[in-house]
């Protein structure tokens, strides 16, 4: 039985690893943390968890943790992560980091869209923890850092036109729209429920920081610096994210031998599902599961591609790729406690 | 491996069964039927599925499903369900009927609220499956009525209450709130998204025929004639009950005493969680679950208890409780294929 | 040319009466004022205003305010209102107080359900700003407590019933739902999109504040003291009050003399909209509009009435009924800017 | 006083110009038509009209219209107005028609994209009613060609660039996305309020039939074939449209003088809201009234300008900008009748 952690459990990322977790057989949840909440039960916090899950809210102390557990999720703010996960590795534990903090392998990329790092000697050593493409160095890391949710989507739509070099870097447009739980569960005037209902805008328009983790893996991916412009739109929803991606074609190319690119990349990912011709995700697919779905259109007209993926920010973009990448690390087979079937409607 | 099959699987209480039994590991979806979409493959219908449950929805048949399936979930139209269940029957099948076909016990008052009933002689029969209420006639049913989303919302909340006669029955007031899935599938003007979104409004004022089916329960528990008074609203989400119940006290009672009666009441139900005095419950810590949640409050000034019990109205409301049953009928231990956290935010 | 004040213009009330006054031909809003956000155009508060209402928030210092306007109407929290109102009035203005504390006239009845009263004086003075009940007092009043949203909706639905000593008072129950910008601007947890959004929960049951100013109004209505069930709840819109009211009749009546009542009562009302029998309001028909829509059923069964009545919480539930009212003071038609049609969809 | 008739009065884009037009002291709505509700008062098709504005939906009979209006709003489904329109104009009529069937000016386009026209000698005398582009013909216009709701919102987010040679036309990308009342009244399965809520897809990916009228007027401005990428999208709100137009400068500019681009060709027209640096437009902001907000970004990495242009679909996207183009037929003060504030939240 494999016994975790979850640090920060008070957020939505830390409520899902639980409802995830509860289905994991082999995975028992020793401790939860909470700093505003510590020494309360975790069901005043998330009433949802009444009667089913009766644990403790405990203060972030490392040794007490570390004595409880072996594997450490840290599901805390930015740059708050970087102070504590240098302690559980030293302690000899192996942390999932579902915050920015060990995502950019570049000490002085996460200087120019970042603050300063205060454990830039882990930046290197720390596996990008998307399964799909870097499932082998997941298996014996010591540090994931968990994939955001808007590279997540964007990654996963471009990953095969890159790989196959069929797609010109330079046009790429990523245009991604998120539901609010992305934005955590802190109260703030943005997401007031009367300025997020009915409403809809783009914000950090050019300038999220998101955008310098999607462009290393595309980057990666392409074998070549890749510059992108990316958008984020704030949808007046719980969950999910879609992104619209557009890139020119390097040459002329059919639409089948598109798919065919496509379903031959993902053909063994379950967690990634092509959709057929004239097919488009829509978010409330995917809700609730660790999917992505995307969907494919070549415009002659233009000459561009159109790729559409949708996730659940929460789970492929947030607590279900920490657990899949948890089930790659200690062998469980990949979709353990992900096997739950989309929540629709 | 209990075989079963999904009559009607193409609405929303289709999809939840399917998603509810998909965790199951002693049950398998031998058919699913749909009258509109007979051939189609289940995924073109609720692209959720797409990948993990590959199934052909065919036509109703009670032959072939018969032979297939040895337990029939029956999630057809009212009116329609009269139809098929009386062959399923007869071919020694078990049934559980989602529809209100098989809800109401007396023929005469059947016929005042809703048209003809076609097959009468099994009204008597038909075991009302409300399981905190009728377990032990539903473990040897042959044909279960399963309860409709208001009355399992409305009966659970006053339930320990008559059964104690606390309450004068005849201040019984209901005022309920419904997600649009209860609804259905069908489009309709009054469910068309902007005719409802950022809309409320009662409907059906004192008319619903969900009115006689909370009155045979709630006469049942007070073991004399129970007339109610119920208001049925619709509300912009898509999942959820909330039923807001007053009643007057018999005699003067201490809150204590009446929070007393609740947990004895319910003090071995998995599925009806009484909230502690203060805390009141909402649709949102349900979601996706098979719990009902109760909070109580007495109003000293007025003399009356005030009871709030929300329900996810395709799960307790609808499918779960079709589970529920199941497992009860089976020998299945009762949450199982139950247990999945509720799906919060 | 009317001058008037907004003193606390940065909240939802602040830029409904600025909607709604920008359209009165007699009225100059000379002043706006906001605590948190002095020095800064209204526009950076309000970005709906670029453009077109262009004035600089100002600190609210009574003596400034005072000289450049005639009337005053003040949308500041409760406890605050009381501490300027005073000044307003010394200084021979006229106030029209959109908080709650002058809707109390019973000194000892506002300390058991609020704080201490700074300024209980005026309690006595002030009118309770609701003209259908109250017109004439309004003509010459100095200070008007503008009536809760919660009660213009409960008081509107019964005061027919009450006048004519149709039911008995002592079997009131009103059951609310309120959209969610009737709790303000201020961020909060409890109004945190994710929190709100596809949720529905009742909150302070049984001990909501509006409770003794519903009881207050419909007391004077039925001539004796009137204690009732209210329990508002929280709906996942920006805007709307839904308000169903149960009542027992006190003999037997028949339907048609009970919509006589009704439309005699409210026959040269402007702003409230007896429906046809069959009908019931919708929030979403009152949007944006001063109107209060009633819908009324006698259910025979039970020998309750149930009326359920709509208003926009923000235009009749506040600063509609705040220019209505400012209307009367001053002897414009009554309805002057206030006959933009409901907003829909 | 001009008599107008309005021409399909019960649909979406119906009822706003009844909104707006009620506001309007210089305009009778003289007649209101409807094909399935003829003969019914127009309150039983829009509850929110009661006791305010009383007419019974009429047949279309273009004589009978004829004789009671002089201009006629055809807000009817498209290939239906084109078998009235050419009726009212032989009959000397006006008619600003909003459905699609005289916005596209090559027959051949037409043809292409829509079906078979009926009245293709009209296409180049119709006017395209964009204001802020054509106001000089739209003053002696017979017919006008009112214009889609995404094209307005993008024509408008990229008329000063393409008209001052800045960019490149090759490169333009628009992703948009609109409210579920700019898919009209009918019910349907995907706008059915559970299909929709929570949910968010693409649809028509780069195969909308919008685009041959975008690509028309941005060739106008670029004065060259323009080709664009066009995704919508269909967002969880009733009302509202977003666009996020990316495309490359055609040589290094700075910001400055992209903003001076913007200001002055705006800087005389009421309706474009220019935003300042730093600040974007949400649809919240415009909503009920009959602004295009525009908010502009220089993005230096990948030297593309990203702009992000919202309306109300139902007003400028509409029912808005059909009333201004009358009020310019006409000789009425443009905003006359549009000046009501957005309505926010």
């Amino acid at each position: 039985m494999l016994k975790v952690a979850i640090v920060g459990a008070s957020g939505y990322t830390g409520v899902e690893l639980i409802r995830l977790l509860s289905n994991h057989l082999g995975v028992e949840i020793a401790a939860v943390t909470s700093e505003q909440s510590a020494g309360k039960d975790i069901s005043t916090v998330f009433p949802s968890l009444t009667s089913i899950f009766d644990k403790t809210l405990e203060n972030l102390d490392a040794d007490v943790i570390a004595k409880k557990a072996d594997l450490v999720f840290t599901a805390l703010p930015h740059q708050k992560a970087m102070d504590v996960v240098p302690e559980f590795l030293k302690k000899g534990k192996r942390v999932i980091d579902l915050s920015a903090d060990f995502r950019i392998k570049d000490h002085a990329t996460y200087g120019a869209w970042y603050e300063d790092h205060k454990a830039p000697e882990l930046l290197k050593e720390a596996v990008y923890g998307l399964p799909e493409l870097h499932r082998e160095e997941i298996k014996k890391a010591r540090l994931i850092a968990n994939p955001g949710c808007y590279p997540t989507s964007a990654i996963l739509a471009l990953a095969p036109l890159l790989n196959n070099g069929l797609i010109a870097p330079e046009t790429i447009v990523i245009d991604s729209k998120s539901g609010v739980s992305g934005a955590g569960r802190s109260a703030t005037q943005d997401t007031h429920f009367p300025e997020v209902n009915e409403g809809f805008k783009a914000y950090k328009v050019a300038e999220h920081r998101h955008t310098p983790e999607i462009e290393q893996e595309l980057s990666l991916l392409a074998n070549s610096p890749v510059i992108v412009s990316f958008t984020p739109h704030l949808l007046p929803v719980n969950r999910g994210i879609l992104s619209t991606v557009y890139a020119s074609l390097k040459k002329d190319t059919d639409e089948d031998s598109i798919f065919g690119t496509y379903n031959e990349f993902y053909g063994k990912e379950y967690f990634v599902r092509v959709y057929q011709k004239g097919s488009f995700p829509n978010i409330n697919n995917v809700r609730g599961s660790n999917f992505c779905d995307i969907g494919i259109k070549l415009d002659k007209r233009t000459g561009r591609v159109v790729i559409i993926s949708a996730i659940d920010n929460l789970v492929k973009g947030a607590s279900g790729q920490a657990v899949q990448n948890m089930n790659i690390m200690y062998g469980f087979p990949e979709d353990t406690a992900l096997k739950g079937l989309p929540f629709f409607p």
